[in-house]
C-alpha cells in the first residue's frame, strides 16, 4: 500500500469574511495537489474564521456560512481539486436546535465537488474564554472514512480536552488517524499541556493523531498554529511554526511510521513566544479592521516604548506614529528617551505640548490633586483621538495587566484606545520583554529598539512633582506575584498569606482590584497571553460589597 | 387543619454584602413571626445578592456564602425565630464539581437553628444575560416537606423554564404548594410571560405556586419584583408591587384555597413600568456603589433631560447635578432649555463654556470636520470628568439605544460615565417616556419636569452649524422598527426587506451597527429594559468583516 500524504493547512482566516476564507482554503487546497497530498485538513470553523460568538445564533449566518461551503465544493471541483479529500470546519444549522441555539460547530468532508459527512463538536467548552454551550448544540456521533486502506476519523477541539463522547469510540473503530480541528488560543505553557494531552489520546485510543491549529489575532485571542502530528506510539514527528501560517505535509504509511515532509518548526523561547503574539494579535488587529496605521503617546516610560516596539514590529515603522505630549511634571529624560525611541525605531515622531490646556481648564475649574493628575492623562486623550479622527490611525492604548488590575490609570485619559497590546502583560514581564526585544536586536546585529533609560529608571505616571509609581504601590515584583495569585490562579486571601504575603498589603490590593472593575469593563481589548486576562473570561459584578 | 401563613420576602440585596444580606432577611423573618407566619420564603441567591457571576468560581467567596448561612440559622434561633420555617436562596459547593465549576445555586430550608434540607437548580440557563453553565454545578434532587398537613417543594428560577428534572416530579410527589425561587430580571412584557408559564406548571402538576422574585438593581439587571402566587386551578390570588420590597403574606388552607393577607398590587402600564425600572437601576447603582451624586451635561435636548429627570426621581434633586456646557453651535433654546429643565426638577444647575478650550485646541491641532465635531463632545468630557474627580459625583452618560445601535456618540465623550440610565431604551422610546413623566406630573398637580420644546424641536447634536440628527440617519421612528428587528429579534436583513423597509437603508443601518461594536464594547453598563440590550447579552466580535 502506498503511503497517504496529508496536508494540514494552518490558515489564518477573519471572522465574517466567508470570501476572502474560501480564497484561502482553495489556495490551499492547490497547493496540497501540488504537493501530491490525497487529503488536506482546515481547522475550526476555518470557513468562517473563530470564534464567531453570538454570530451562531443567527440563523441567516448559518445560512451563509452552509451555502458558501456547498459553493466551495463546487469551486474545488471547478479547479481540478475534486479528487483531494477536504475536511473543513464551518458552523452549520442544527437538526434539533435546543431553547436558546440552533446551530452546530461542526466539520465536513468535502470530495468530488459533494459534501460527503459531517461532524458535529459534542463537547462545548463554556469556561474561561469560550461560550459555545451557550451558541451550539452538541452533536453525538462518531465520524471516520477511509483512504488507502487508512482509517481516519475527525474530531474539534473540546473534544480531547473531556472524557466520553465520540473521542471515546476511535479504538473500537481502529481508527489509524484522528485528526483533531482545532481553534485553541495562545497560553503561555500551553504548548506542553497540548502535546500531552494529545500523546494520552495517542496511547488511550492507540492512534495516530493530527493536531491542527489556527493562526492570527481575532479580537483578544491570538491561534498561535503551532500544529503536530504524533503517530500511534505517542511519538512528535511533525511540527508547524508557531504563529505563522503553513501547509505542514506529512507522509502516512501506517499508524507507527509517518514522516514530515515539511521541516519540523524549532521551539521558540518563551519571551520569543511572547513578544510573537502580541505582534500577531496587534497586526491581525489592524489590518483586519482595515486600519493604515496605529498612533500613540510616547511619555519615555516603558510601556509606551515596548507598545511602539511591537507596533513596530507588526507594521513596520512607517505605519506607527508616536507623540509625545510633556507637561511641567515630565522630567527632561522622558522627552529624550521618547525621541531615542522613535530614532530607534524609525516610526513617526511628534511633540505636542498639554501644557496650554492644561492651565486652562485647571484654573478656570480649580483643580488639584486627582482631579489635576487625571486632568493631564485627559487632555492627552483629547490630542490623540483628534489626530486619530483627522489621520485615521487606530490609536493603541499602552496599560499593562498590572495597572488594570489595580486600577493605576484614568479612564477616557491614557485608558483611551481600540488595542490594548500590552493589556494581559504585567509590569515585570514589560520589562523582561523589553531586555528580550532588545537582546533580540543585539544578536541580529540591529539597533536595540527601547532606550536603556526607559527600561531601567523608577517607574512614573509623571503626573506631580517627582511622582514614582511606588509611593502609591507595593513593589512591582511583589505586586505581580499577588495579582497572579488573586486573578489567575483565583487564590483566597488565606492561601496567599499562607504563602507569606502581608495581610494588610493584601487587603490593600484586593480591594483596589475590586474598585477598578467599572474601569476594566470600559478598557480596550488586548492579546491575551496568560491563562486568565481581563475580559470576557472573567466576568465579575462591578456593583459588589464585600462585608 | 388551621391554614398555614406564608411570607414571601420580596426583598433587595446586594452582590457580595453578606453581612448587610443576613440583616434584611433576618428582619424580614421578624416581621413574618409578627404577622404569624409560619414559613418564609426568600429568592434565589438572596443571601450573596444574584447574579454572582464568576464569584460563584470562587472556592472561597462559597465558603464564606456557607458560613453566613449557618450563622445565619443560628442567629435565628438566637433572635426567637427558630420556630419559623425559613427558606432562603444562597450558593454553596458543588459535591461533584465539574471541571470548570465548583459550586451550586442552592436554596435551603432552616429550622431550629439548623439547615434541614438544600436544593440545587437543576436547569442552570446560559442564554441572554445567564452563564450559569458556565459558573454552576447542575443539581438533580426533588426537595420537598410537610408543614401543617401541607406538602411543599422547592424549585429555582430556570427550572421552570425548561422541561424535565425535578419539576417533573412535583404531581407524583403530591406536592400542594410549590415554592419557586427567582432572580428573575424585568423586561417589557415579561408579567404576562411569567404568569401564563407558572398557570402552565399549576395546571400540569396540579400544584399551588409561589413565584418569588428579587427586586433592586444590581449593574445592567433590573428586578423587579412582581412576586405572585396562584392556586393549584391557575388563579393568580396573591400579587405584590413591582420596583418595591414587600413581604406578601398568604393564608394557604389548600391548594385551592388560597388568599392574601397583605394588598394586593395593581399593574403599571407599559411606560410607568420602564420608568420605574429605569429609577430603581439608577437608584440602585449610585447607593450599592457608594456614591453620594451623580452629574451629567444638559444640553437641552430630550435625552439628557430624560436622563436628568430619572436621576432626580431615584435620588432627589439635592443629589444630581447638571452642567450646561454650550459652544459657538448651541442653539440660545438649548441653553434656555436646560435652565427650564433645572428649574423644574430643582437640580444643581452650572455652566461652563467650552468654547475658549475648543478654540485653543482645534486651532493649534489644525481639526476640522468629524474630528473637530468629537472634540467638542471630548472637551465637554474633560469638564465634566474633572468636576466627578473633585466634587466625588458619579457620571451618568445620556446615550439612548439608538444612538449605541449606530455608533451616533463620540467615544470618550459623550459617552464617558460610569452609568446610562437610557442605554437600553430606543430613540422613539425616550419621547414617550418624556411625555408620561410630564402627563404623570400633572396628574399629580406637580411641575412636568421636562421642557416642552426639548420633547418637541428635532434632535441635533449641535456640533457643527445646523446639525440635525436625520442629515445622517434615518427617520427615528423608522431606524428604531429596524434596530428592533435587527437587535431584538434577530431578523435577517431578508426578513426585513420582505417586511418592506428599503434594502439601501438597511445595508447603512447594519454596516452602522456593525462598526460600531468597538465603541459599544467600552460603553459604560446601564439598565436593561427589554429582551435583548446591549451588554453581556449581545456578544459579538469586533473583527467580523462580512464579504
Amino acid at each position: 500500500m502506498p503511503a497517504v500524504r496529508l496536508a494540514l493547512a494552518q490558515i489564518n482566516p477573519t471572522v465574517g469574511d466567508l470570501t476572502g476564507n474560501s480564497e484561502l482554503i482553495v489556495a490551499a487546497c492547490a497547493k496540497a495537489q501540488a504537493e501530491s497530498c490525497q487529503i488536506i485538513v482546515f481547522p475550526e470553523l476555518a470557513l468562517t474564521g473563530y470564534p464567531i460568538e453570538d454570530l451562531a445564533l443567527s440563523r441567516d449566518f448559518l445560512e451563509q456560512a452552509e451555502t458558501t461551503l456547498s459553493l466551495l465544493a463546487k469551486q474545488l471541483l471547478q479547479a481540478g481539486l475534486g479528487n483531494l479529500r477536504v475536511i473543513i470546519g464551518h458552523p452549520g444549522l442544527a437538526q434539533s436546535p435546543t431553547s436558546w441555539a440552533i446551530g452546530q460547530n461542526k466539520a465536513s468532508v468535502i470530495f468530488d465537488g459533494q459534501i460527503q459527512q459531517s461532524y458535529a463538536k459534542h463537547h462545548l467548552p463554556n469556561y474561561s474564554v469560550f461560550d459555545e454551550y451557550r451558541v451550539f448544540v452538541a452533536g453525538n456521533d462518531f465520524v471516520g472514512f477511509e483512504l488507502a486502506g487508512l482509517k481516519f476519523s475527525i474530531v474539534i477541539c473540546e473534544d480531547i480536552w473531556q472524557s466520553g463522547g465520540p473521542v471515546s469510540k476511535i479504538s473500537q473503530n481502529d481508527v489509524d488517524v484522528t485528526l483533531v480541528l482545532n481553534g485553541s488560543p495562545f497560553e503561555m505553557q500551553k504548548t506542553d499541556t497540548r502535546l500531552a494531552l494529545v500523546q494520552g489520546l495517542a496511547a488511550s485510543q492507540n492512534t495516530a493523531v493530527c493536531y491542527l491549529n489556527l493562526v492570527g489575532g481575532q479580537d483578544d485571542l491570538v491561534f498561535d498554529g503551532n500544529s503536530f502530528v504524533v503517530d500511534a506510539t505517542g511519538k512528535e514527528v511533525a511540527r508547524a511554526k508557531q504563529f505563522e501560517s503553513e501547509l505542514l505535509i506529512v507522509e502516512i504509511e501506517n499508524k507507527t511510521a509517518i514522516r514530515s515532509i515539511t521541516q519540523i518548526a524549532s521551539p521558540l523561547s518563551q519571551l520569543q513566544q511572547v513578544w510573537n503574539a502580541l505582534v500577531l494579535g496587534t497586526r491581525d488587529y489592524v489590518e483586519k479592521n482595515g486600519f493604515g496605521s496605529v498612533i500613540l503617546g510616547l511619555s519615555g516610560g516603558i510601556d509606551s516604548a515596548v507598545c511602539a516596539s511591537i507596533a513596530v514590529d507588526a507594521l513596520g515603522p512607517d505605519r506607527v506614529f508616536g507623540v509625545a505630549m510633556p507637561s511641567k511634571y515630565s522630567s527632561l529624560h522622558s522627552l529624550a528617551d521618547a525621541k531615542e525611541l522613535s530614532e530607534n525605531t524609525g516610526l513617526n515622531y511628534r511633540i505636542e505640548s498639554i501644557e496650554k490646556y492644561f492651565t486652562e481648564f485647571e484654573k478656570t475649574l480649580a483643580l488639584e490633586g486627582l482631579a489635576a493628575e487625571n486632568l493631564q492623562a485627559r487632555i492627552r486623550a483629547v490630542i490623540l483621538m483628534a489626530l486619530s479622527n483627522k489621520e485615521g490611525h487606530l490609536l493603541l492604548t499602552t496599560g499593562n495587566k498590572t495597572e488594570l488590575a489595580v486600577g493605576y490609570s484614568t479612564i477616557y485619559g491614557d485608558s483611551a484606545g481600540g488595542f490594548a497590546p500590552i493589556k494581559d502583560v504585567e509590569k515585570t514581564l514589560v520589562w523582561a520583554l523589553a531586555a528580550y526585544r532588545n537582546q533580540l536586536a543585539v544578536s541580529l546585529g540591529q539597533k536595540p529598539p527601547i532606550p536603556e533609560s526607559s527600561i531601567t529608571k523608577p517607574p512614573s505616571a509623571e503626573l506631580r512633582p517627582n511622582q514614582k509609581d511606588q509611593d502609591s504601590l507595593p513593589d512591582y515584583e511583589i505586586l505581580d506575584r499577588i495579582l497572579s495569585g488573586l486573578i489567575e490562579n483565583r487564590s483566597s486571601k488565606a492561601e496567599l498569606l499562607s504563602a507569606g504575603f502581608d495581610g494588610a498589603m493584601l487587603d490593600t490590593v484586593i480591594d483596589l482590584v475590586r474598585k477598578a472593575e467599572w474601569k476594566r469593563r470600559q478598557g480596550a481589548i488586548g492579546p491575551r497571553i496568560t491563562k486568565l486576562a481581563f475580559g470576557r473570561e472573567r466576568r465579575y459584578p462591578i456593583t459588589n460589597s464585600p462585608s
